[in-house]
């Protein structure tokens, strides 16, 4: 299997459906890890994988890779994506103006928010892509989720499982040191991945049960520029040909500092985000977007070290095809 | 200073204002770490407690520690808090009906959810207490949380800072080893946290930096008996008087399994919730609440240690005085 | 057709699925205004109809017939349905508070709402309840409702076209003048509705295109007596048998004060709201719930006349299945 | 009083507060309905205005002035105000597949929507504008509405209060008889006005207790060429100066198809909405603004008839600064 070529040149941008299905077939992990199961790539992360990682942590320093979640993000409503909104149900004026509310004089305030689980830094959770009507593990796609949520794969079901040891490929300051960020519509290629490996050295050697965190730099070009359509424009990311990398590295998760951690737009003449199509419901890959790698980044950067203990655990909602995330990268 | 009683018997049951004010000014932080400081005791979370939390990794199991967030949750709408809402914005079942909605049968899910920050396990920020009027660190009230969120201590300034030592002093087991369960209305002392320490040996000393996790056992109650007044009813927890304790301990952070830490009924005839008042705006401590302590209690119990590196960074909601988390005890 | 009887007592109390195809197949109204209908009998309200219902105004005096929105109302979160949550984005405190925030001392303030669409005082569109998998007019339940909405009976279609003569049936007050409500459980019979009208008077004649508002006087119990089960607990309703009356009575609408119009318990061992089965997808009948009464049976009691102009157009959203209203009685 | 000059062209572009206090000292109606007054100018309803709208019923047609409510609406997230987000929570889709989760297969479809108060087609309450720190009737604004609502004039005060004439002054039509449509910018003026109701004849004279309907036809324009600044951009509308005009001429209320009801850019080097600052707070106006002015522009001019019976009823919500609203003509 997996004969067919890996550089994009040879992708037939007329074919999107089949040069998926060439793909999805040759990299399914269908009953890998049994029929019932719930976590697809995420098996590969052992307690031998987290002991190592934790080995990781010599400096005690932690690094967020999550945005703030507020109004100001980059949603425009595609899909009812708006950015969170939050509103208090009481403040400090409140607790000013009625010092008597309460006994004793304590004062309190509430809030809430109200968001798109894909709006911000996040897991795409196993129910969130189809690939034809079928879900990860070959489950019907209606069988998995309905309006009641992913009663199967919800996000839920990772709630402990994802702290790992992460890498991080730095593909801005690699394949662009004056700039350090990709421009948008570069596709990264397996040739891509491996020659950042090579010049970062040892510690960003990628294998079986590591997250991979791939930085663009597209989010410190939007931070600078306005988001414009960081939300779905075109924007640097995987090229479709790397989904036999990302099958033979044995990676847990992947994430990016992009929306849709793939190329957009995307290498074909019609064409939505064909390499979700493979990894997602045909891979059980767990796959992160919108990631703030540009503090990690300037932290590896000036370590010459790429490889940390991630702790990148979901909200576990119940039945979510996404969570929030404030990924924390601990050295 | 604290030359006052730390037995509850001592209490004024009458006089919560002036069993307040003692403690507070006793134990108020306000300046310690310059007036521009948004983190508390936070900032006694340092590298070196970091590593050291770091090498208590021995096993690379992880525990989660947050109850899952969906409708069948306590809560009852008291303070327009209600369970948290989830909602799909497209299932599996449209995707089925319509493979050509997008091209090459590539099909998605997506939700969002509406959720009180203080429904389920979760940080109260610095902003959520006030005691007369003032915030951490002396502030007016009204000039760290308007109805734009709290614009000094918002939750999203400590969205690196939530990783260190956990300990779990595991009261429950300790003090009622037939059930594991304090019953409600018991109020934990000073003397028996040191008596669980005592007895739980020397994996469970608490000190500078720490974060304390005391579990009384009601959570695994109210999920044998229904949740029925979970959400503000009578509880275990800690009395007024653990103030002391708290404070020189130099502990980070603490959280229980129970809706608020502290002992319900509250020690007073008329009274709300006194130790946050003293604990939150005075000391600049960071509180937990509703974290579900069953699961690491049970590993701690197996394995005769009680501590372990805890990963419990909040969801940066810039301005939250509150956020849902998912903590991760990793061991 | 429908020679069957409508005594209640004569029903099979073993076989509701049975009875409820008798009587969706004797009133089914699919077809009768075309296969392209999305109003069902709301086609009977004609501009004849409205002008006679103008006319009934002699005394400029108007009454709403809402329930306010509210943190306090009867629903429990079943089917996800809480209580509207509304909160504040600005204040009169925060415009106190930063007098200069907008130019020449304008301060202003704002608030959204979370609701489910059936919460309180609502209309259920057509898309609201199905029978074995059909909506309205025959249509495929999967083919009109979808997580995008209601794509064909959305209640947006209705928009302008619910204003008609309301004539009130008080039936708590008609048979049980002492205490004005009926108790739990009681069904309704085609027999009530029918000597309510005689007693009431001419100004109660029921006929084509007329909304049919019906009192049980169940609100007024629980407002004294807190909410209880309000949101689907026992309640007096109409009878499954009423169908045919509803049928024959060409009404273009019918609402009542309790949570689900029809009788609770339903009257068949293992039932639920049989009679909405057949009278929204088969008959076609747009169904008002929570509705409050009580100051219209007052006023129509005073009056002996138990007629009005109803205004009572639900909110456009599109493709709701329901709407929030507040329905007004000019008399 | 009210001496000063009503052309735009006297105005001082320079000094908003000071041509804000002028026209807020002169138009003012504190008191005016009493100290405990929570409707303004709402009062002019009466009885008599009431029958005399219905008379105003002669052929039976009703018309809705109102926006749909969705996702594709003008918000842009200003003042967190995005558009409607309404979602599904069960669906024809889930009937279909799940025949038996209910007895006899009944199934049914429910929906929830979060939605600004003020996101389209609404009212603003007395409570949504403040000058100086005061409220309508003299009140302080954070003595009125805090982080629990509007306590005072909350607009479920006015439930049942606005149903009257209504009378459409089609600006667009009469000013640009070629496009039907008012430039942005451009300002209504009291002369204006005035000769709009010469032109368009007895029906449309304005007085007491009538609701005014000013149609600028920008909406159409929107309509026609994406909605781009509609929500807070430049916009047709009335001129600061015909704040004496909306005094004397008593009317309920008024509102328009523009975000804003005033004049955009105002009249002013740097200034807000300073009409609304005069209107709502001083004068007790109440103001609608968004609504849909093109099926009852095209109706009147058919009919060159301008009048109407309005029911323009809020939802209840308590405590709410506005309320969306769907307003029905019946002519």
């Amino acid at each position: 299997m997996s004969s067919f070529s890996t550089d994009p040149a040879d992708l037939d941008p007329n074919d999107p459906a089949g040069e998926v299905t060439l793909r999805a077939e040759a990299y399914r992990n269908w009953g890998r890890w049994g029929e019932d199961d719930v976590l697809g790539t995420l098996n590969f992360i052992d307690s031998a994988k987290r002991t190592q990682a934790a080995r990781l942590v010599t400096e005690g320093i932690t690094v967020s890779l999550g945005q703030e979640f507020n109004e100001d993000g980059p949603q425009k409503g595609w899909k009812k994506r708006n950015n969170p909104v939050h509103t208090m149900t009481g403040t400090g004026l409140d607790a000013e103006r009625s010092l008597d509310a309460f006994p004793h004089g304590i004062g309190g305030a509430d809030d809430l928010i109200m968001m798109p689980l894909q709006c911000s830094t996040q897991w795409d959770g196993l129910g969130h892509i189809f690939d034809r009507g079928y879900a990860w593990n070959g489950r019907r796609a209606g069988d998995v989720v309905t309006t009641q949520g992913d009663g199967v794969t919800g996000i839920e079901k990772a709630a402990s499982v994802i702290v790992s040891r992460g890498v991080l490929l730095d593909m801005g300051r690699h394949l662009r040191p004056e700039t350090g960020e990709l421009e948008d519509g570069y596709a990264i290629t397996e040739e891509d991945l491996d020659s950042c490996i090579a010049a970062q050295g040892a510690s960003s050697a990628v294998g079986r049960g590591d997250i991979l965190l791939v930085r663009t730099g597209q989010l410190a070009r939007v931070r600078r520029e306005g988001w414009g359509d960081y939300a779905g424009g075109p924007a640097p990311g995987l090229s479709i040909t790397t989904a036999r990398w990302l099958y033979r590295s044995e990676i847990a998760a992947i994430a990016t500092d992009t929306w849709g951690f793939e190329v957009r737009p995307n290498e074909f003449h019609e064409s939505f985000q064909p390499l979700h199509q493979i990894v997602i419901p045909n891979m059980g890959l767990t796959v992160g977007e919108m990631w703030d790698l540009e503090r990690i980044g300037q932290a590896c950067a000036e370590r010459g070290r790429f490889d940390f203990l991630l702790s990148a655990q979901p909200l576990p909602i119940t039945g979510a095809v996404g969570s929030p995330i404030n990924p924390i990268a601990t050295l």
